[in-house]
């Protein structure tokens, strides 16, 4: 059984097809936030601090630490922003952390400082970026979210992205990496724009499990990318994917539709013994009037999944953000 | 492709692996509504007619019509009555309807009243339900679920009750009848009494439209059976089913949640083109605060199927139910 492990100091986590699904909170990023970005840049952690505890209280299994704050001289700026925002987040918290960044000295700097075992976000099949990210990974021991694009640009064709996949996870073995340490990310189109991008990524997911037998992750929230009420097209795209063999996502946890398909899907996958986690954060609930669905007590909320993390317990940051 | 074909007087519907998800309403159902039962029995028919033109407003595919109103002396009561029933309803709305009845003598008794091609609920793995339902489906050239059940009961071994809907398609196709006129109710279970519920049936599904090539169909809301706020299990069950590869389902329409998510399923199954229904119906979607899940306005939940009774838009009847 394929199974990724991924680990802060205190805290190890399995990513597999028999575990509950690993929602790695998407919010430490200042990509399209110039007030965050601006934040960072000053040295004021304050919104760092606060989306780190709010995701792990709405239920996040890991969080995506990302410093890119400007497209300038990345080089230069992000290894010590990363390096800082990523030591910041772990005495906070102690979830896993993603290590997310374009620039591979940052990953380098930051795998030097990361406590536990981090996953690193990411590597692509674009020849400069395996020949960076694969002996790195090596070196840490860590695993790699691996995306299925390279020199050629995202593929339309989704056996161009299963073979990048694959070559991917070719490459890294290479290295003496092992395929339970690759998560790829198949890559989630909008289905506002292509219409089969549903019925493309869960055949792809179905043969990386099958065939690479590789866990998969996917920037959730894409797939609505464009429509109406995107809350409920994600809530609908979560159950399908994981039924599929997604086994996580990159996404907000502090929206609780989307939390509440994820805490669904694990009942019905067969991966939350006894419905514990479902009857726990939802035994008081009560729909809202006229048949709409609530938001759960702030109680129920911020002891939803089990894997609240402890500091951010004794910080008393609640679970109101859900 | 698998298609069954089911009619109204004025409208045809395909139940198929590329088609919509077939919303069957399940409403229309004295089993355990004494006071419907009650009215029924005296010849009123007010909360049928309410039951119907709601259930369609709220974008029901078909109608379930059961007139079971006592467990004594059905063979005397029920043929007449459900009659009456289906009469009503099908003078009052314009989807097609399923005809259901323990009653042989109901059945046969229905599908001499009934306009266009109902589908008949049920036939089971039972030797002398083969024996009697069969012959009249094949009399009136109508489709019929086929329960997955037997005379030893409900086997909790999916295997067994894969064999029983093999059984029963085989013993139709001795009575001429072809396999897209079964739809298989591979019977789901309760997930909080039975862990492997939903894994279950989800194999079974995959296995019945790969092997048997049959559509499916199942009573949506056993799978939450027990469990504190059953609206999302179901929710989240729909997509995991439909992913699957279930293409109907009797069920609720007037639960706003449970439609969001079959209209969000349709969309990345690509059964919804252009995502036409879904942004007409959400297009004007406002959450409620706290990020909560809000209804729809009166005016997108009605229109939200396209699918609509002509005869429920012109009594004006409009989506207050959603």
């Amino acid at each position: 059984m394929t199974r990724t492990i991924v680990a802060s100091a205190s805290r190890e986590i399995a990513i597999g097809f028999d575990q509950p699904f690993c929602v790695i909170g998407e919010r430490i990023n200042p990509t399209g936030r110039k007030k965050l970005a601006a934040e960072m840049v000053e040295g004021n952690f304050d919104t760092v601090i606060r989306d780190a505890l709010e995701q792990v209280a709405a239920g996040a299994t890991m969080l995506d630490v990302n410093a890119g704050v400007t497209a300038v001289n990345p080089n230069e700026t992000e290894p010590s922003l990363l390096v800082r925002t990523l030591q910041i987040v772990q005495d906070l918290v102690d979830v896993p952390l993603s290590i997310d960044s374009s620039v591979t000295a940052a990953i380098e700097a930051a795998l030097k400082v990361a406590r536990g075992r981090p996953l690193v976000n990411s590597v692509t099949g674009e020849e400069e970026k395996l020949e960076a990210i694969l002996p790195l990974c090596k070196k840490y021991d860590v695993p790699v979210v691996a995306i299925s694009n390279d020199e050629s640009g995202i593929s339309q064709d989704p056996d161009v992205r299963f073979a990048v996949a694959k070559k991917i996870v070719e490459r890294a073995a290479d290295y003496g990496i092992k395929s339970h340490d690759i998560v790829v990310d198949p890559l989630v189109m909008p289905i506002g724009a292509v219409g089969s991008a549903g019925l493309q990524v869960f055949a792809l997911v179905r043969r990386l499990r099958e065939e690479l037998k590789v866990n998969t992750t996917c920037g959730l929230s894409n797939i609505s990318f464009g429509l109406p009420h995107r809350h409920g097209i994600n809530a609908g795209f979560i159950p399908m994917v994981i039924g599929a063999g997604m086994t996580s996502a990159i996404m907000n946890p502090c929206r609780p539709q989307e939390m509440e398909a994820v805490r669904a899907a694990n009942v019905l996958n067969g991966a939350d013994e006894n419905c514990y986690n479902w009857i726990k954060t939802y035994r008081d609930y009560k729909p809202l009037e006229g048949g709409a669905v609530g938001v759960p007590a702030p109680a129920a909320a911020s002891s939803g999944s089990g894997r609240r993390g402890g500091r951010a317990a004794r910080v008393g940051v609640g679970g109101a953000q859900e």
